[in-house]
C-alpha cells in the first residue's frame, strides 16, 4: 500500500482516509468487471502469498502478542489473537475454497422482455467497496477480504489495535497479491490509526464506502450503527429459541435440544430459551431434566416448569431476552403455539428459532408467524451456519431485515443492476 | 385510529411515537399472514372507501386550500394539494391496480436440500413496518399505503403540514377500511404532528420500524439520512447521461435525445447530460444544435463542442452534477466510450444512464462498467419507471445500491426468511 502518514488528526486524518476510499473505489471498478474465473485466479494467489509471507506475518504477530502479555490481555483474547503455521494455512485454505465457488456477479435474476420491445435483465453485481469493523481474531482480516473481493468488491478493513501489526501485515500481503495479478493498489486496505476518530470519519464516508459490516460485541455493532450514515448490515445476537409442541417425538426432541444447547454453547445459533407446550410436559420434562443435569446446562425456569426442577433457579424478566453463550438455559411452559410464538417475536432476536412438533398446522403457523431469519421445524438451531447452508464460506449471520437475512456468502455481498436493451425505443 | 394527544412534546411525543410504533407492528404482523387474496380484497375495500368517502375528504382538502392560500403557497403547489372528484378517483384505481397484481410474498426464492436431508427454502416474506415521509401531495398517502400494504407491511406515513388535513382523512378512511376487512387497528397511520421533532423521534425507532422511505427534494433525504438509524431508502436525483459512440444511428439517436432531454423535463429519469465522442461529432452535432434549438432546449457546452454551438453558454464544472429538472442540456465530447464511463460513474448518480451505438463491444463496455441502477443501449431513459418496467405500480426509484435499486414495486418492499425442515437432524 501507499505511504500513509503517522497518527494523522483532524484534516490531516480525514484527507488521509478519504485517499484510502478513493483507492478501494478506483480498485472496485477494476474488480467489477472480472471474470469468475479471473477472480479465482487473484484468491489463490493471495492464498500462495500468505504462504510465502508466512516468517513475516508470525514475526509481526509476535509483537502484537508481545504488547498483549504486557498489557494483560486475557488468555483467552491472547489465544485468539495468536498466528501459528496451522492457522495461516487455515486462512490460505479458506481463500481457496472461496476460490472455488460460482461467481455470484453476472446471474441474470430476471429476464423480461416488454412489449415495446425492450429487454430489461436484471443481473448481480457487485456492492462495490465494503468496509468491516472487527475485533481482535486476526484471519478475519483474510477471511472477510477472500469473500468480499469474490464478489468483486474491494475493502477496506479496521481491526482492534491488539491485532494491528499482524494485521498489516496480512492486509499488505494480500493487496500485494493483487497487484501482482494485475489489479491496482486498494483491493484490500487496513486502516492503520486504531484511534476512534479514523472510525467516525470512515462511517460518513458514503461517496466511496458502500457498505459497513461490524463483526464483533453488540457495543461495537451499537456504536457503529449510531455513527453511520452507510448502510449497516448488523449481527447483533442469536436468542434463538426451541418450542416443544403438543405433539412431538421425545429422542428427537431429546437429542436436539441437547445438540442445540450444548454442541457449541458459545455459538450465535446455539439454543438460549427453551418454550414448552404445557400439554407436552408430563411426557418431556422429567427426561430434559436428566439430560440437562448429565450435561452440566444450568437452568433457569417459570414458575410452572419449578414443579419438574424444585432446585432451579427462577427465570427473571431478563433472562428472557438474554443470549447465555454458556451452559444456562432459560425454559417456559406456554400453552400453544401461538404462545410460543409470540414470545420468540417478542424476547428473540430474528436469528434463528425452531418448533419440535409432527404436527403439521403447528409447524405451518410456526413457519407463516415467526418472524426470524431462520425458521426449524425438527432440526437444530445450529445448521444456520453459511457452510452447513451450503454457501461455501460466510461473512456473518445478518440479524437484520434488510438486503440480507441470516447466514451471508459471496451472493448476500452482491446488488443488482438492470441492462436494458433497445433498438430506438422512446416514451410516448 | 386510536385517540391521539394534541401536540405533545419531549417524552409525552416520544410515548405517543412508541404506541404507533407498536400498533404499526401488531398490524404488520397480520397483515404478514394474509393470502395474496385476502390483500387484494382489502385493498379493493380501502379503495371503495375512499369513494365512499370522497366528500368528508374534499373538505378537509378544502382546509388545507385555504391555509395554503392564506401563506401564499406557490400555485404549482397549491395544484399539487388539491384533491378533486378526478384526483379521488385516480387514488381509488392505483389501489384496485395494486390490488390485481401477484402476491410478491410467499414466493420460494431458493430451495436446497442438503446432504444430510435439510429442505431448506428461501421464502419471500414483508418487511414488517415501512415509514414513509414525503411532501407535498396528499394522493402519495394513499399511492404509498396501497403498495406496502399489498407486501404485507404496515405502514406510517409522515406528510407536509400542507397537506395534513387531507392526509388525515385519507389516512383514517384507509385505516377504518382494513379494520372493517377485520385486520386490526394500525395498518395505515399516519403522524398527526407536524414538527421537526416528531420525525427525530420516529427515525430512532429501529425496535418498531424496519424501513424509512423518504420521497421529496434532496434537502429532506439528507435530513433523513443522517438522522435515522434505521434503513433508508433513498431517491437521491437523476443526472442522467447518454453517450452518443463513434457508430451510431443518426436518426434514432436524435429522435432518443429529444424524448429522453424533452418528453418530461422535470422527471427524474429525463437527460441531463449528452456525451458525444469526438468522431460522432460532425454526424451529430449540426442536426443536434437544430433539433435541440427547435425544441426550445439550452444547451451549456464544453469547449469542444462550442465549434458547433457558438452562441451556447459554456458549461461549468457544476453543470456536470446538476440535475436540471428543465429545457437545459450540458453537452460534453470525450474521446471515446472509456471517457464517458468515467465521466458518468464520476458525476452521475447511478440513476439512469444509456449509450447510444451501433458497435457492440461499446455496449458490452458501457453495461459492464457504468455503474448505475438502469443501463441502456439505444432507447431512451425515460423508461426507469414502475410501470414502464412492467411492476405495475412503483413506490420510488432507489439510487442506493442496497436492498433495491431502480424502480421499486411490491417486489421490492419484501425480504426473505429461510424455512428449515429437518427430521431430527442434529450439528456434529
Amino acid at each position: 500500500m501507499t505511504n500513509l502518514p503517522q497518527n494523522p488528526t483532524g484534516e490531516a486524518l480525514k484527507d488521509a482516509l478519504l485517499e484510502i476510499g478513493k483507492r478501494a473505489q478506483k480498485a472496485s471498478r477494476a474488480l467489477a468487471v472480472l471474470s469468475g474465473q479471473r477472480k479465482s485466479a487473484v484468491l489463490c494467489a493471495m492464498a500462495d502469498a500468505l504462504c510465502a509471507d508466512r516468517e513475516a506475518i508470525k514475526e509481526k504477530n509476535a509483537v502484537d502478542m508481545q504488547n498483549a502479555r504486557e498489557s494483560g490481555l486475557s488468555s483467552a483474547m491472547q489465544d485468539r489473537l495468536q498466528l501459528d503455521d496451522k492457522r495461516i494455512d487455515g486462512m490460505a485454505e479458506g481463500l481457496r475454497i472461496v476460490a472455488s465457488q460460482v461467481d455470484p456477479c453476472g446471474k441474470i435474476l430476471k429476464h423480461t422482455i416488454r412489449p415495446n420491445g425492450l429487454v430489461i435483465d436484471k443481473v448481480s453485481v457487485p456492492i462495490g467497496v465494503v468496509a468491516i469493523i472487527f475485533e481482535s481474531r486476526p484471519n478475519v482480516t483474510s477471511d472477510a477480504a477472500g469473500i468480499c473481493i469474490f464478489a468483486g468488491n474491494a475493502v477496506i478493513l479496521r481491526g482492534g489495535k491488539e491485532a494491528i501489526h499482524s494485521n498489516q501485515a496480512i492486509a499488505s500481503s494480500l493487496n500485494r497479491a493483487a497487484m501482482a495479478a494485475g489489479l491496482p493498489d486498494g483491493v484490500v486496505q487496513l486502516i492503520p490509526w486504531t484511534g476512534h476518530e479514523a472510525v467516525g470519519v470512515m462511517l460518513k464516508m458514503n461517496e466511496y464506502i458502500d457498505l459497513v459490516i461490524p463483526r464483533g460485541g453488540e457495543r461495537l455493532i451499537r456504536a457503529v450503527m449510531e455513527q453511520s450514515t452507510i448502510p449497516v448490515l448488523k449481527h447483533y445476537k442469536g436468542v434463538c429459541h426451541l418450542y416443544v409442541d403438543k405433539q412431538f417425538d421425545r429422542e428427537k426432541a431429546l437429542a436436539i435440544i441437547v445438540n442445540a444447547k450444548c454442541q457449541r454453547p458459545s455459538a450465535c445459533n446455539a439454543l438460549e430459551t427453551l418454550l414448552i407446550s404445557r400439554d407436552a410436559l408430563p411426557k418431556l420434562a422429567p427426561a430434559l431434566v436428566d439430560e440437562m443435569k448429565r450435561c452440566n446446562v444450568e437452568l433457569r425456569v417459570d414458575n410452572s416448569f419449578a414443579a419438574y426442577a424444585p432446585d432451579a433457579k427462577r427465570a427473571e424478566e431478563l433472562d428472557w431476552y438474554t443470549e447465555y453463550l454458556d451452559y444456562i438455559l432459560s425454559v417456559k411452559v406456554v400453552e400453544d403455539v401461538v404462545e410460543a410464538v409470540d414470545h420468540i417475536n417478542h424476547y428473540g432476536s430474528k436469528h434463528s428459532d425452531g418448533i419440535l412438533s409432527t404436527n403439521e398446522e403447528s409447524i405451518a403457523y410456526f413457519f407463516a408467524n415467526v418472524d426470524s431469519a431462520t425458521v426449524y421445524a425438527n432440526a437444530s438451531t445450529r445448521f444456520t451456519d453459511g457452510g452447513e447452508f451450503g454457501m461455501g464460506a460466510e461473512i456473518g449471520i445478518s440479524t437484520d431485515k434488510f438486503h440480507a437475512r441470516g447466514p451471508m456468502g459471496a451472493d448476500e455481498l452482491t446488488t443488482y443492476k438492470y441492462l436494458v436493451t433497445g433498438n430506438g425505443q422512446i416514451r410516448s
